[in-house]
């Protein structure tokens, strides 16, 4: 294979979710399209890697020329009473797409994970605290992963704001919809059952 | 979403194999990575796009650092007996992936479908009639896919050889190797039936 060709192969490899058989029909539909549409191609992604940043209050990604502040933390439509605090940027489409969340956004930009060194100071969880009294927020709801380091971050935030009078939620977890109860972890099962509702 | 972020998912979506979602992390993945590692990343995209063209014997790809000719039709160790004729370039990695042919290769560009106007002048077919004459090919393997248009592909590259003293066949179908016999379709049976081998 020419140099050219292996050396492209891995590049495409180290994308996520990207495997080398994936990356191989990639490159080969990339030397199809030849230099002028590939041009076309890298420029939608240096524009991506050069113009997006992210917003100074909730870290959501945001246009290089839209400002310090992204668009649901200067909408007049949306509530600064709750506040859904995500692991990364990424998953806040993830909630929006729901339409159940019409509040605002907080990115933590990791979770606590004491063993790698990672603390509250090391994620965006100061300024979750002072955005959270600026704001006048009533719940502060964690939509982290279902992860333990998930689960402990969350703790961690209801720790640190229900004696401010914050209610701190967490999305609820246990069986995925249309999950086989015989194919389900126990863990999820066991939490499904002692995170049951009333019908 | 920032503009830039749409534009950068529709371009991803574009790859082969990549649905929205697998788009979406990508795109999130190169924002995670920052500008300078994803300059490197287009960087072996442009290299691919504008230096590797095709053998221009064989239609194999080649670095255009590498001369005119392809290591296949260069290398010495390779057989002229045996020509393996496939659709495309990148099929050829995988017969060669095999290890079952030490012969030539002849890339098509495609399949003859007289419906699209693709006849064989559209497709690298007279250049495969003259070299298979000029390299004293006694073996034409007919590799291309197991479709009505490569199967027919296959059956004019045969009328047009076989007069010449040239044998011509073509690769087995049948059952996919690990292929469950009921879940298969009765057409792939049938022509394992035909195509049966002694043991």
């Amino acid at each position: 294979m020419p140099p050219e060709l292996l050396a492209a192969i891995e590049a495409i490899e180290s994308l996520p979710g990207i495997g080398k058989r994936s990356a191989m029909r990639i490159a080969f539909d990339l030397v199809k399209r030849g230099p002028l549409r590939v041009a076309n191609f890298t420029a939608a992604l240096k524009t991506l890697a050069e113009g997006v940043t992210t917003c100074s209050e909730c870290g959501a990604f945001l246009s290089n020329t839209a400002g310090s502040a992204c668009s649901f933390c200067t909408s007049p439509k949306r509530t600064h009473e709750t506040l859904c605090v995500v692991e990364n940027a990424s998953d806040i489409y993830a909630v929006e797409n729901t339409g159940e969340h019409n509040g605002l956004y907080h990115v933590l930009g990791g979770v606590l994970s004491p063993l790698d060194g990672i603390g509250p100071s090391e994620l965006n969880i100061p300024k979750l605290f002072s955005r959270a009294k600026s704001l006048g927020t009533k719940e502060v709801i964690v939509a982290t992963n279902p992860s333990v380091e998930g689960n402990a971050t969350g703790h961690y935030i209801a720790d640190a704001l229900k004696p401010l009078g914050v209610r701190v939620t967490r999305i609820a977890t246990g069986l995925a919809l249309g999950q086989l109860l015989d194919y389900a972890e126990t863990q999820a099962i066991s939490q499904s059952l002692r995170q049951r509702v009333d019908l």
